[in-house]
């Protein structure tokens, strides 16, 4: 899917990961467009100045931030900053083109790529140091308009995770620590890896309330005439999702690809074993790929014949197609194919004639069974717990731990500090949106101050 | 369509331009999935080592070549270049992907930013430091393929240009001094604007040969088990394609959008006159952009209450919108709509039941007028010419000058040298593929040796 690249922490992402990504936006940008959004392309580029004008905006980026000095053998008269989020980039012209409530609202997105000179480690979808994504900005009269939206937004982007990738994740609020830097409160979709313990933000859709508007002046006239400040959201989702689907369901073989994303959802192999009437069988594997494809499903065909069928099963393994069907001489005396799911390894052998039917049926439920079992691997690793003990336990545990929090700032500042170590420190992953019962009286897990609400914690990437 | 922006020569697109560039990305990306491309993403970073391997190639772009220095606040080890195109990003995997005969052909493109910090007047759309483009980079293991792709490729550009943008386009060969940087030939398809009496390259589809697969190594054992090494092409059009579509049809009331083209083809502007039935207006014209929407056209209706239909007609006619369908009282008591035509104002009324039939026949007539009518312009710019004097002449009157002549690099660069000026010098546009008699013993316009073949002439953007 990728291969490694001779600047540090940087990718080159293959058709395998692109195709896809072009698959994820394809539907996202669909669905965008029913909500309005207009597309834009703003510069790669930041001068300092508006770079710097958001103060907890620029905080949050400045160290990783990616500086031009010279053109050919020229120094710049002044650095010139490329875009890690494109607020600043935006906002003043937002402040140029909204005069009247007529104006509003304003709905903007771009697909591009930005750049975080990170110095963690780089992990290729995780954490790279240029990445791809999909930024929205949407500037509105109301508060009431910006938070629906924020929603609506996230629900897509669960959609992403749960209905395409199938990854499931959870809807909830992120803590003032963890929120988007300048924004008044994000929301996000977290998922967590079993193997490694790890929580792992999805995609984030931000309410920056009107900290950008005061900063950028952007205000409008209302209908009664008078001047108002707008409210403005701002969301995106990045290549990281990949990276997330592949750790999932990823197995000893390699990828595990849910059909709705796989760029080939079915490969199909002759299997020509001696004496067999070989242009017979490749006939019937081009017949039904060729059925399959009229029938909108993502399938080919791999005729090379200097690889055996068993190296080809193993190599189609690794990539992750979801199905695999081969054809040899017993199949077309009977007029089957076999199909050999990835997800489970099952084997079936059915008529040719039922072919698309068969195949449609089989791919939803691999769609359906990978989403299923990462659930409960996921399910699996819930841990409620009330005191500090029990709190360290399950972290050491690698657990994803659900604990009652009194929700101050200072609290978590201060779980993390003792929590620090090689692993990494416990924070807050979110507050879910799907809040289980918490009997009054209940008190936060590290304070011992009334607990607010329930809220995931752990490490994460 | 766009914003200029607070650092020179960049520039905002609007959703008026990007959405074009979408329908043309539509187009050409599936076109190319059929020729077997495969989508990636390469880093927008590359070495200076590597940047400089192949030596013409750097000496092309180095001046223009934007360097980051610094990330946060730390210099980095070495500076690392933005990519100004990618050829020097890629070629080294390829050479570490490519081993035997059937690893090739090998198909990329992506779609992506490139920067070219560039000094010369920057323009909208035309010239500007960052821009979109795609850029195709195919490997093959002989020569005739590669010399095939490239005039495949060339015709999906002339495609583009002629189907979609209306603008009419020479097919042709660039010289030695105008090919690109390291590469064996360039060919082009060259646009000509009438006002300016300037050429203009449209895109451009390049015959790498075998230089940068020296320069990087790349190779593959062919069938005999022989190490060969590899042909290369590149191939790209940019966002200058929608200013050069400007350009050509763009008149005193603003733009004028060629149909394919438009994001909205159809603007349907209710007419209420005083005393009218509102309401019923309001709804005759819903319907017509409800009818015509189905129809997969793309219409859309403006019923803002605060302008009046006049004012509405200017800021759509500005905007370049191919017909304005307009519903009075009048038209309402005769089931009719009126329909008025962008490109030469004509005005007819169409009985409603005829309203998807006729606009088809409308926009199709108006794609194929821009084209007629640009062409017809360009034409009557074309002057052959066989003297010094006379082409001169023509230079001065802006012409697209067609002149016999020897093709050798020395002479092009001293009718350069002896036509500078304010305007700037005159260049070789392109040889076309379409040739016009040459009569043996014709003599090259400016340097008297026997003339190879005809060639455009003239300045150029």
């Amino acid at each position: 899917m990728i291969e490694y690249y001779d600047i540090s922490g940087c990718y080159i992402l293959r058709p395998w990961a692109m195709e896809i990504w072009e698959l994820l936006k394809e539907f996202f940008d669909a669905e965008i467009k029913k909500l309005k959004l207009k597309p834009y392309y703003f510069p790669l580029f930041v001068t300092e100045n508006v770079l710097q004008k958001e103060k907890d905006h620029i905080e949050g980026f400045a160290p990783e931030v990616a500086w031009v000095t010279k053109s050919g053998k020229s120094d710049l008269e002044a650095p010139i900053a490329i875009r890690p989020t494109s607020e600043t980039v935006m906002y003043p012209y937002f402040s140029k083109w909204i005069r009247s409530h007529r104006d509003l609202p304003l709905k903007c997105n771009q697909w591009c790529n930005v750049v975080r000179w990170e110095f963690s480690n780089p992990t290729p979808f995780i954490r790279s140091r240029e990445f791809l994504w999909q930024e929205g900005h949407t500037v509105f009269a109301t508060k009431e308009e910006a938070d629906e939206e924020v929603l609506q937004i996230l629900e897509l982007y669960r959609r992403i995770y749960e209905e395409f990738l199938a990854v499931p994740v959870s809807k909830g609020r992120k803590s003032e620590m963890e929120k988007f830097a300048g924004g008044l409160y994000t929301t996000s979709v977290e998922a967590f890896i079993p193997n490694t313990g790890r929580g792992i933000q999805g995609a984030t859709s931000h309410c920056l309330g009107q900290n950008f508007a005061k900063m950028f002046d952007i205000t409008f006239e209302n209908e009664k005439g008078e001047r108002s400040m707008v409210w403005q959201n701002s969301w995106a989702y990045t290549t990281r999702s990949i990276g997330v689907m592949i750790m999932t369901h990823g197995d000893d073989k390699g990828l595990v690809l849910p059909p709705k994303v796989a760029p080939i959802q079915v490969i199909v192999i002759p299997v020509p074993f001696k004496d067999a009437d070989t242009t017979a069988i490749k006939g019937a594997c081009e017949s039904a790929v060729y059925t399959l494809n009229e029938a909108g499903i993502r399938a080919d065909l791999d005729a090379r014949e200097n690889y055996s069928p068993g190296w080809k099963y193993s190599q189609w393994e690794m990539k992750g197609v979801p199905l695999r069907i081969e054809i040899g001489p017993k199949d077309l005396a009977n007029k089957q194919v076999r199909i050999v799911r990835r997800d489970n390894g099952t084997k079936v052998d059915i008529p040719s004639t039922d072919l698309v039917e068969q195949v449609r049926v089989l791919l939803d439920g691999i769609q359906a069974n990978l989403l299923e079992t990462a659930k409960a691997k996921r399910d699996a690793c819930i841990v409620s717990i009330s005191t500090w003990d029990e709190f360290i336990a399950a972290l050491n545990d690698k657990k994803l731990i659900l604990a009652p929090w009194c929700d101050e700032e200072e609290v978590e500042k201060d779980v993390k500090a003792r929590t620090k170590g090689e692993l990494g420190a416990a924070k807050t992953l979110c507050t879910p949106f799907d809040q289980p019962d918490l009997p009054s009286g209940t008190v936060c897990f590290a304070s011992g101050k009334p607990a607010q609400k329930w809220s995931f914690w752990g490490r994460s990437y």
